[in-house]
């Protein structure tokens, strides 16, 4: 299969090769375009845990296709659904904030459990992982639809002048399957022909930015411009940035967002400069149990490594460099909160609203607690 | 000369060697520690502009020495005066955002032109730099013992537990001569046998705090964690930042900072968390003329290559590493400004002052317009 004509996908399967799910291999990005075989659900866990994948969406649907290996691979007698619970506690161990990870293996145990032999099981699971990765296509698309909508009125407003629009880490289709969440609007944009400018900031420490989403607007055709995570502030306080828009890795029912490190800082500058702040997300990466975001959301730490070195192309070598003194030590918050006072509204699949808890449940009734039921804070689980 | 010796100066003369002032050439650090000889203007200019030298004070003094260099090798015709002027005029032209620099030149050329002989002009120059040398050492030193009080308070509230302050670039004695404006206290409380620790920005993109405040920090013992540009929000939001402590390239008589990039972000997370925020400099880097920062302060823009690029370790050489993709362009504000209304307050020489006209100008009594003299904004020159 030629990865160049999966330039859309960040996964992918191939009906030849039951049993292997395809991935880019992120890590080498945008030097290198390396396709990786997932063949075992150890394979999907090292996948996630090392960053061959990342991204919320993506990360989700890999864990789908997690389990469904673990099924395959499985043995087929009583100890079978002992072998998916182990499975599925690997998985959601590997990255602890994203919700998306957590609720695709719970979505696809729980399709499981209906099935009767372990045949009809790795078949279930299969079509499970097959509609989690469908749905966020979908999902994306229409983050792309209803987002649209916010840049084409700012492009209206300035009279068709470029409209500026500030984006952080990578929710590009890398972080899903395809559109992404904070790009899905943009690539739209784009497609109707507003005249856009994106300012990526590279987000350190593993310049997501820089590498990836650098490299899917240089694949699309996207006007853009890097920048360093501390220059956006300036920007803002100069005009330049018109509308920002982040992706988010879990958002609660009341509006606060996970994101990327450094996401927050971005959301002051911004109320400080008067200019409109969004977060793009599907309704996998909601928490309905969770109220309040900055005290209850984990915060991944990850190796203070990925702050000491810094990789990149040397040569025609990736390597990697050291770029603090031998003896220091790093530390390495993935994520930080963004409280939903900052946020001027979510774009979702199903449209724009505010992030409040009113809002968010207006999209998602389905999600308010029954009439007399739980305590507000802890509606109806998923 | 043994440059371990020297490890508390960023720049120092040598009697044996007039017309030769060493420096460290910071481009090399915290890898390799590399002297430097600049032995005329030329060198100066170069070794400020490629960043060998940088930081407020220390480009300041750099410069001073830059005009004696110039005077030293300078026509003994009447094209001398000439000749300072290009010197001076290429010697502004490097960095257009530190204050300091413009002022050391200046102040050096008007003490020359009080001699009569080229040889005399020659030596008036060389102690005009020395003098301005000295007094950024001393006031430095003064600034610790003013910043002092500031730490030994949270020390004393907190019981004696840890004091975490967050700093951002380097404000240390590399960017000075000594003691540094935002380490001098850090360095005093050390001394005070103050338990503290600091948390230092890495500072993309070019690395100042990993590489530079990291190094001094390791030299003289100060416990320290690098972290990335993005992470200080998280930080601030779970009370783990006692205090802000950065320097300032230029800052108005109004309070308005310039500084490193990214300045701003911190400072607004810090007025978001209720974390004191200050800002340390010497007299030689407030702008008396100056009233709106935000709007009227030229910010630098160097190169993009120092964002798509990232330098460090690789093996035993230093080298750049390409960590965008080849085609992406990036765009490179060396500085931004943070506005007086989010600045706790000056640490100066003088004494510590609100980051308003009051304040400063009742510690700088002599920079008052005086009465019925200028229109407001336009204080008596220097």
């Amino acid at each position: 299969m030629n990865p160049a004509k999966q330039q859309h996908r960040s996964l992918w399967i191939t009906e030849k090769e039951a049993g292997v799910v395809k991935v880019i291999d992120q890590r080498f990005l945008p030097h290198k375009l390396v396709v990786e075989d997932l063949a075992s659900v150890d394979d999907v866990v090292r996948a996630i845990s090392e960053m061959h994948v990342r991204g919320a969406g993506l990360i989700g649907v890999a864990a789908g296709f997690g389990i469904y290996l673990a099924a395959l691979h499985g043995p087929r007698d009583d100890s079978f659904d002992r072998h998916l619970d182990s499975a599925s506690k690997k998985l959601k161990e590997t990255r602890p904030t994203a919700a998306n990870l957590a609720w695709a293996v719970d979505r696809t145990l729980k399709e499981i459990r209906t099935g009767g032999s372990p045949a009809e099981k790795i078949r279930i699971a299969f079509d499970a992982a097959e509609k989690i990765m469908l749905e966020e296509l979908e999902n994306c698309r229409m983050i792309g639809v209803h987002g649209l909508e916010l840049i084409r009125e700012i492009s209206e407003r300035k009279n068709g002048e470029t409209v500026n629009i500030l984006t952080h880490c990578n929710a590009g289709f890398l972080a899903f399957v395809d559109h992404g969440s904070a790009t899905a609007p943009i690539y739209a944009a784009l497609e109707e022909g507003i005249d856009l400018h994106v300012w990526i900031d590279e987000t350190r420490p593993w310049n997501q930015g820089s590498r990836l989403t650098a490299w899917e607007m240089s694949e699309r055709g996207v006007p853009h411009t890097i920048i360093t995570d501390n220059m956006g502030g300036h920007l803002m306080q100069h005009g330049m940035v018109d509308i920002v828009i982040v992706g988010s890795d879990r958002t609660t029912f009341t509006g606060d967002v996970a994101n990327k490190a450094g996401t927050y800082l971005k959301a002051l500058a911004a109320r400080d400069n008067g200019v409109p702040f969004y977060v793009a997300l599907t309704v996998s990466s909601f928490d309905w149990k969770i109220e309040d975001g900055v005290s209850r959301i984990p915060i991944e730490m990850r190796s203070g490594d990925e702050v000491r070195y810094a990789r990149g192309l040397y040569g025609d070598d990736i390597v990697d460099v050291l770029i603090a003194p031998q003896g220091s030590k790093a530390l390495n918050y993935s994520f930080d909160i963004t409280p939903a006072r900052l946020v001027t509204g979510l774009i979702t699949e199903r449209g724009v609203c505010a992030a409040e808890r009113e809002g968010i449940l207006g999209l998602y009734p389905e999600k308010r607690p029954p009439v007399g039921g739980r305590q507000p804070g802890l509606p109806a689980p998923d």
